[in-house]
């Protein structure tokens, strides 16, 4: 039985990120592919839409200038011919400090002759922003009828 | 070809949602099912982990007594025999005002005998905050080496 592609990418793109060596991964990514990551793009960059094999590339190589891959589980993934879907918690490292980052993300991937052609990742991005800002962001009780 | 349970399930907590009656939703979860739906539990006590049909339904009736589904689009869905995973964009209305409330949620579902026994959720978190928030919360940018 053949791998599924989206293990093989999966390997490459930790491995891309960890070692911040792209070989191996470009092989993986279809030209035309279109890839989202939402979240606030002012305090991090990296997330927000691209298109094309050269801006994914782009902002993988960013990602990792910035994190470590400490370790990961998967919660859930499903698989189909072309498709994956998968929820993941990872322990991250900022590369400037020992400070490690949780983030829980689900994506949501398409693949082409092997090769990815669309990504979507959410991510639980309030979690994200306060572990980043280092501090608990002040919160109402806003919706709370029915309690 | 039998429909999948998951759009049976779909439908069912749709309209239990809109409509604040759990008929019809009942029979479709199982008793030890497991919910978590990741986010900040303090400003939405309906988010976060709880276990057992009872307590899924509570929380169920909870977010219908706050808010209204306008809509929702399907971004991504993945089936197998006995799961589901989905990426969808809401646009809701709280019950106590007509500001919409854009929402983007990712669920990984598992079922048993046609019933749900897990359900993990995960949303853009601080999209959401800042919608409830009914202003921007202001970021510094952090993370942007490598730009």
């Amino acid at each position: 039985m053949t791998e599924h592609c989206f293990w093989r990418f999966s390997r490459a793109l930790h491995r891309a990120i960890n070692d911040r060596c792209l070989n191996g991964l470009d092989d993986l990514i279809h030209e035309d592919v279109d890839r989202a990551l939402y979240g606030p793009i002012d305090m991090f960059p990296f997330l927000g839409t691209r298109h094309g094999k050269h801006a994914v590339l782009d902002v993988i190589r960013h990602i990792a200038a910035n994190v470590h891959i400490r370790r990961f589980d998967r919660e859930a993934t499903m698989l189909s011919a072309d498709s994956a879907a998968s929820m993941l918690r990872y322990s991250l490292t900022p590369r400037d400090c020992d400070k490690p980052i949780a983030l829980r993300l689900a994506q949501f991937a398409h693949f082409k002759a092997g090769r990815v052609i669309s990504m979507r990742v959410l991510v639980d991005t309030f979690d994200l922003v306060e572990q980043a800002l280092v501090r608990p962001i002040h919160l109402p009780k806003i919706i709370n009828k029915g309690q």
